[in-house]
């Protein structure tokens, strides 16, 4: 029998590669490891107050739902957010577990709806590369509805193990404007661009699992249909597999590189434009990226319609 | 059947997973690769020339086997050197294959037999961590040995994988002391202390393999016999699995930290201190660790003899 490494009385139930504890004293880690974050410890700016308007986005997956639970168990008041992207079935459910937790816990909750908003599911817009697109529409409504639903922070589970797979794949590519850009507090450098934070940076996918299960979390367990060849995927196995090898290297890796940050130099601080049909700020002159992706598929049905028959 | 990617004409009977090409195209891809990493193209110095005095590291293995048979073909005037490290067959397997390749070729080899030498295996130097121990008799002797002999550049057969492997290693625990050193060519800092290079740096393990191959190299193949949990094994093997998914990561990720090293800064010029036994130059106060390492059993064994009888 395993002791917990905290009480050093209980039995450890919740036994991770990294730590070793009973279920209460793991909650109690668990807890402190999102308010550290939250507080900004280390990273000497704090994420939001008690006072912020925080917008939370929920996928459904655990990470965002352990956060979700988190921030309501920390006495944060959050409105959740959930980008319904029609890809089938599995957006049915990853809208039905949102809006559930919602309800049993009586908390506000937008939801925006694809194909209802723009006449598109997300199969229809990207075509070819659906991570990028679902990337792209996830990172473009979420600030768009913190922009004009008046929210000071929106909050993503983004987890120290996505951050790892993110940093791996900036480093071997050498993507210096990535890595500068890099970092769990992003923040607003256009009036109508909202701060951006990731209050799971200290937790690994394997604590918000521990955490889903100990709080009886309902959330969707099927991996996106869409994502089955990711170039994430390869990264993320290959950082489980150094991480087996040498317990807490993801950890050492993250956060040596959130103190050694400054090596790559600062961020061009370039001005952003402002997107001639949405109004949404973009790097773009004319469209932003977003309305772009609208576009693409109308574009592509016009340039069709031009193509002259072959001659035989 | 698949036609080789620089003459068109011929069948690719070497298909690699970054190049394809008919052996004698790979052959001058090959040697071309390492003319040019020598000729010191993108780091801007030349590792050797055609009248350097080159003392040429050969443990046995395919990668140094490969390099000492590349030189010689391009006409560099090469002596070898090979440690006897006295790990039962492993060693004599590998210093057979060396002296038998040193006879074909008629070329000069120097053998350091370290029983006979310093008196112990391998093995009864190193006690518990062989690879460090290894690593650190290796390095000082190569360059004992080219300092004494009055080489002026000591060349090792270090790959692109190898240099990877110590890449992440380095990067994945922020050791910013040794992103620093990194490099292909390490410079002499001290009289003492010969120049070293590294003219596989371009080149990929399965590409030494393939040479070997096809120029019918007799090389070991056996792994180390001390080397099975290796730590550099785990690295080694999760950058062959990004490669597979992302062909010429590996190079991508050296070549580029070679074109970003600047940010990791300029190793500090620290003076090297002389060992107060065998006056080779050292980072240490006193004896340096190759003394210290030959000083262990000896130490180990007096404080046994110290040692008082328990009272029952």
């Amino acid at each position: 029998m395993k002791i917990c490494k905290r009480c050093r009385e209980k039995e450890a139930d919740v036994v991770l590669s990294t730590v070793c504890f009973c279920e209460p004293c793991f909650i109690e880690y668990f807890e402190r490891q999102v308010q550290r974050a939250i507080d900004g410890e280390k990273l000497g700016v704090q994420m939001f107050s008690r006072d912020s308007r925080i917008l939370m986005a929920v996928s459904g997956g655990k990470d965002s739902m352990a956060l979700w639970n988190v921030l309501n168990d920390l006495g944060y008041e959050t409105c959740g957010l959930h980008i319904d992207l029609n890809i089938d079935e599995y957006s049915e459910v990853s809208r039905r577990v949102v809006e559930n937790f919602a309800a049993s816990k009586n908390l506000d909750l937008i939801v925006v709806d694809l194909r209802k908003e723009y006449g598109k599911s997300l199969m229809e817009l990207a075509m070819r590369d659906a991570c990028s697109a679902c990337g792209l529409v996830k990172r473009y409504l979420m600030n768009k509805v913190a922009y004009e639903k008046g929210f000071s922070v929106l909050a993503t589970g983004h987890t120290l193990d996505d951050e790892c797979v993110t940093l791996l794949g900036n480093l071997t590519r050498w993507n210096l404007e990535f890595l500068q850009r890099q970092y769990p507090i992003l923040e607003s450098t256009h009036p109508k661009l909202v701060r951006k934070v990731k209050p799971l940076f200290r937790i690994s996918d394997e604590e918000t699992a521990a955490y889903a299960r100990i709080k009886r979390l309902e959330f969707v367990r099927e991996k996106c249909p869409l994502a089955s060849g990711a170039t994430s995927l390869s990264y993320k196995k290959v950082l489980n597999e150094l991480e087996q090898r040498h317990p807490s290297l993801k950890k050492a890796f993250y956060l040596g590189f959130l103190k050694n940050k400054s090596l790559f130099g600062k961020e061009e601080n370039f001005e952003l434009k402002t997107c001639e049909s949405c109004g949404m700020p973009t790097a773009n002159v004319g469209l932003c990226a977003f309305c772009k992706l609208l576009e693409r598929p109308k574009r592509r049905h016009d340039e069709k319609s031009k193509v002259k028959p072959l001659s035989i």
